[in-house]
């Protein structure tokens, strides 16, 4: 088959733009005429570090992200993030103003508080629990995990309210997830399911996950914020590449914080600081992600940035949860996350009343590719990413409505 | 130009064969026909399943892997792996069977024995330092990191003989690097700079570091070793994935072991025994590299496998060192690696004694490239990876010769 006859509704790895693609192939095997292509590259000539930071600048620019932020290039993941915010953050905790001078006898390890609202707030917390607290008393407990709030009662179709949310007293850091992928509900912009940084003091560090959502739309108050990370492989490029925006504040010695005790010690590929001090390139960098990266990353420049794509994925989103809402009526479909200001532009998850077979079947004639939802929910998911088209959107639109017979 | 007129020497990421590139050019737009790329596959599907397993399969085969290893594709490079070295390993330390009842009071932090040859060697041995070993009394120490050999006060041109090696007694484990991709020197296969097998007891978990010669002949010895690793940027694929050979009974459960006490608590992506059981897929993988991998795999197979690969990486060599020598005797170039059994047939470092920059100059002009030593050792250093073909190898010979004037 055709690209132009496929419409890829994957949740991640998802679709890039053809051109990028194409010109990604001609930079395998020959770069920019050097006889050599990208990846048999060094990544400190010139080339390389032209590419990453391109895609550095184009982030700050993208994004308006302040000056006393770095944005960083990591592998590993979301998965690995998990693991990096504990053993970074809690070594900034211990390296503060106010616990430096204590002795680890008298340091208390802090509260970590976590609002989870789908399978990744929740995944992040467990490594919280498994890093930090230990099942035994043998060893010592790094931090006590707090859940701030919990949609699972819901079946994680909602958002906690302004009123469900419960910080403890001055924890080393608040963490949430901005678009939960698997489950489709994310932070709106502006309304009671907004995230809620009115109820946090300004010295506690807010950490984000961006992964299904980064470079979709403008992030909302972005200097709220003390950690932003994104898997690469949703809207920005390949999988194997993850960014990570942190407030330079943050960017601690990680191993002064171990001498000093009551800390777990930091792998060395998971030091930001380290990283930051290396522009990334402390080591050998996944270089073919970042490349491509850094071609998407020009291609939302010239397309007009982060409001141009802010409209293109409203609609996109609004189209798809127009047609489930219409045959939801007929009882044929229905959207699964039932509070309409909570639903993601993202991933859009719906479930198939009867016939879910055939209606994936359908789909595949169709060119309607991977919208299977994640084998721990079942039924159906479209991923409505920056690669995919309105005509994609169409398409589905039109076999939903097909399907169901209106 | 065009890739035929360059010669490519790169220490790493380096060349990877033309054929290949081309076909992974192909599958980055449209693999197989599905319409979609390959990084726009779900990892989770049937296509990226049956290339990961297929790259498993065939360095199994290519390496007669034993049947009671595993072998793992992570993320982060050698450096996470010197890190995942530490915390795997003693974690298994602390759960077998002499010490897994031991309350966390009576354990006793074990040696952990790194011979030193080179610059990598000697950051694995820093990280061991760095995480196991705080520098003041208020953190526990994991682990003794020990010294069995070091080669430092020869510059790094050389091995350990075999009455130099000092090893601890009952270490946790032993680590070397087979070759040192900067300073050129490589154990040999059977001679006095072969590894030290018999002065080890069997019980010893031996790791080594065979980043850049991995696939380039055949493993001796293979199954002496508990763990085997490789960045894949050498002879195997792109930056951004390693591949992890590791004996079964060393995946084990690094949360079991914190609960004991006295270990260190393992970040979830860094624990071999949850990749193993994911077959390398708990988390989204990175897709293109270990997919190029698998076209290499694929091509070293049809190729003749691993003897086939020693008798061309020998010649060639050879053929490097032999012009080396020639020069030497009218004092232009020579040689670093002053004992001829512990050179590197992966990783020639010379150095050019007069008009270094002409040297550099006039490679250029030939179509020689990427020959300069890694920065903090200068002079030159060509990489005769699998992908370097004789022909340029060729090209580089009569280079030094010219520049010489013999």
């Amino acid at each position: 088959m055709e690209r132009s006859q496929v419409h890829n509704f994957a949740a991640g790895p998802s679709p890039l733009p053809t051109s990028v693609l194409e010109e990604a192939a001609r930079g395998l095997v020959n770069y920019q005429g050097t006889g050599m292509g990208i990846c048999e590259l060094s990544h400190r000539g010139k080339e390389f570090k032209g590419i990453i930071s391109g895609a550095e600048a184009d982030i700050h620019s993208l994004l308006s992200v302040p000056d006393n932020y770095s944005i960083l290039f990591s592998q590993g993941g979301g998965t690995s993030m998990f693991s990096s915010i504990i053993l970074n953050l809690l070594a900034a905790h211990r390296l503060s103003s106010s616990n430096i001078s204590l002795p680890a006898s008298s340091y208390t390890p802090p509260n970590i508080d976590y609002i989870i609202t789908g399978s990744w707030s929740s995944k992040a917390y467990s490594e919280a629990v498994r890093l930090c607290s230990p099942s035994s008393t043998s060893s010592p407990t790094y931090a006590i995990p707090h859940i701030a709030a919990n949609t699972k009662p819901t079946g994680y179709t909602t958002l906690p309210s302004k009123e469900e949310y419960k910080f403890s007293s001055n924890p080393a850091y608040i963490y949430y997830c901005e678009n939960e992928t698997i489950n489709g509900v994310q932070y709106s912009l502006s309304d009671e399911f907004s995230f809620p940084f009115d109820m946090i003091p300004s010295h506690i560090p807010i950490v984000a996950d961006y992964s299904s959502s980064f470079l979709s739309r403008p992030i909302p108050h972005l200097n709220k914020h003390a950690v932003i990370f994104a898997g690469a492989q949703k809207n920005l490029g390949p999988a194997g590449v993850t960014v990570l925006i942190v407030r330079n504040d943050l960017l601690v010695d990680t191993s002064l914080a171990y001498s000093k005790g009551g800390v777990i010690p930091t792998p060395i590929g998971m030091e930001w600081k380290i990283m930051a001090e290396n522009g990334s390139l402390y080591n050998t960098p996944p270089v073919f992600a970042i490349y491509v990266c850094a071609l998407v990353l020009k291609e939302l420049v010239r397309n007009g940035g982060m409001e141009k794509m802010k409209e293109i994925n409203e609609e996109k989103a609004k189209r798809v949860y127009q047609v489930l809402d219409k045959v939801e009526t007929i009882e044929k479909m229905k959207g699964v996350v039932r509070e309409k200001k909570a639903r993601s532009w993202m991933n859009v998850t719906f479930e198939i009343i009867e016939r879910e077979e055939d209606f994936f079947k359908g789909a595949e004639e169709r060119g309607l590719r991977q919208l299977k939802g994640h084998r721990s929910v079942g039924g159906g998911r479209a991923s409505l990413y920056n690669a995919v088209g309105l005509e994609s959107v169409d398409k589905l639109c039109e076999w939903i409505l097909e399907f169901s017979r209106v």
